[in-house]
């Protein structure tokens, strides 16, 4: 039976949920308006001063340590921990682990506070794991599928359904794995697609009571959304507009059609 | 007589007023991008080493917290009393207050230094003016009319024009009040186009003596190229971009024949 | 003998080298974008913890003072210390030096540390040399040509490459200057245009050993790209997605036949 992601779409608008980010300052933008075209509601609060009590009234959070400082770990830190006691799901999104020491600590840190969702390209992965990797600040070197078993590694370590992006997306729980053919080629070309990404996901988790099927069908949605903005861009300026189109305007069975999973 | 924005606008386009932001991550790329779009001059400078000293060239300032932490709130402060002193209006953003008791707080004293004009959602006006609000991130849940006697509160508390945007928004300085139609659905889709409003309405209290008049002038603006953006968009994707050329483009006598407000 | 800007661009795109970025909160996302479609790989590292570990990977460092603040300036004094050491280009971008005492001081102190290149607008390169000039926030009231002497003297006082930009551009060594008329008056209407062309100016150095033509270059390169999306923009909104476009699909045919430079 095919995968089918319309159903997890379809609840997420139909929630709208308030989504809680602290991420970088590259993505913040790009991020609002992805979950704003994609149906969700997004706040970017990261005061130590409000954040969790901002938790009392999101649905999920997201947390991203793309521009980090010790100020922010400490403000990421406070907000999983009243994520995790309000039981709210929350993304996170290991930006360049593996890029200097102090990053890999922090995320390190930050994953054994037990996130639902776990999500990076496969250097991030790969160097979250501990397995050896040659990461290159945000870019990927590694192929997803030599990230395979560190995902399952973590999985193993957090408890996180782990999802690895990147030309083929992977999504495990340590029982069930999804791997996601759509996307575009366009979508590494545009700054802070990844990192919105962990906010589609986000809002998907908060509406889906199965994470694993809440994150695979986020990640298909994402990647249709990608085709179909790819097949009217003449560059990443024009892709990033239609993206934002395309995640507004997907209808649900055009979804069904177009999802490219394989579970396993 | 109806109301007619145009000669504000082309005072405002005349003086390309530089306007001082301290706003938030999310909004600072795209309000400059507004204001430019406009014919102002925009800058984002908050740091308390210079901040005082850049009021002295500028010729507004607006101050929004919607990331706000306690630096960049002392900064705000700084930044307030050196426009207070100079006698240049300045602008309030209540990004969010309401949401958590620290923001609402901050917005209070905030306002209490006296802003020539208050711009929010008809949430964030509920909650600054102490109304009890269900208030539920940035968006707005509550209508506008609703809020006419909370901005009617804020008036004379504070001295400001306040104004409440949405699908109808409302402004009023106590005595005068004025409805403007103008807008499009799409607008509310597009983060950070509420936070460059604020932007907008400094730019023409800064070139209007009457900062009633502006302030309704430059709403009427901003929905007209909002409805300009519409015609032709596809999405949210495509109507940010649209939206600003909009701004760029728009003449005076189609601003004239495009303005559906009600004085009262 | 004409200056041809596309074996730079061969070259850089082949080396696809990473450039972090110490940079301000609205050109962040526009200058990431700008680097990905030009072909390179950007980073936003600012963090004290962490900027000296990431120059050992990265290939090239720009520094860009928009929104200081202390932490900030301190966090790149470290970054442009590690890239001495290493042996590594960096780029200055003095944004509104001379618009209060506080940023004209952190701009000189930051210049004495040895840029590769500094790059501003005339008004800029004025207030950074002493010689007296009106700022008016980042705008440039001062015509390119005025502040000839200006780029000279800081040539002599910090032994960096120059560069003015403008309507037309100035670059020089002390030795060899070049001046670049290519470019579109839509340029300076879009936000974060001036301070990402600063990334490339980065990419560009860090994969061509001549300092002057590497910087001739990326401005040829850049102004080129303006002009191609100026062809199909309806106002700035619509330029800025084909800027990203032609940086992105610029042929080396097209850029040698466009490229209007004249060297002395």
């Amino acid at each position: 039976m095919p995968f089918d992601p319309a159903p997890a779409l379809e609840r997420m608008r139909a929630g709208a949920p308030l989504v809680q980010n602290i991420t970088n300052f590259v993505a913040m933008n790009t991020m609002a308006n992805v979950l704003l075209a994609a149906g969700a509601s997004p706040a970017m609060v990261h005061a130590r001063e409000e954040s969790p009590d901002f938790m009392n009234i999101a649905h999920a959070l997201t947390i991203n340590i793309g521009t980090l400082t010790p100020a922010w770990v400490e403000a990421m830190h406070v907000a999983a921990h009243a994520a995790n006691e309000l039981g709210k799901p929350w993304v996170f999104d290991p930006v360049g682990c593996g890029a200097t020491p102090y990053r890999t600590q922090v995320a390190r840190d930050i994953a054994s506070l037990r996130p639902a969702i776990i999500r990076g390209n496969a250097s991030e992965i790969l160097a979250l794991s501990g397995v050896a990797s040659s990461v290159r600040g945000v870019d990927s070197r590694d192929e997803v599928d030599r990230a395979r078993d560190a995902a399952l590694s973590l999985v193993g370590d957090y408890g996180a359904v782990v999802c690895v992006t990147g030309p083929v997306d992977l999504v495990t729980d340590g029982t069930r794995t999804a791997r996601i053919v759509n996307g575009h080629p366009l979508m590494p070309r545009v700054t802070a697609l990844g990192c919105a990404l962990t906010g589609i996901c986000a809002a998907f988790a908060a509406t889906t009571d199965d994470t694993f099927e809440a994150t695979a069908a986020a990640l298909t949605y994402y990647g249709a959304c990608g085709e179909i903005a790819g097949q009217t861009a003449s560059g990443p300026g024009t892709f990033a507009v239609r993206f934002i189109d395309a995640l507004a305007n997907m209808n649900l069975s055009t979804l069904t059609n177009m999802a490219r999973v394989t579970l396993s």
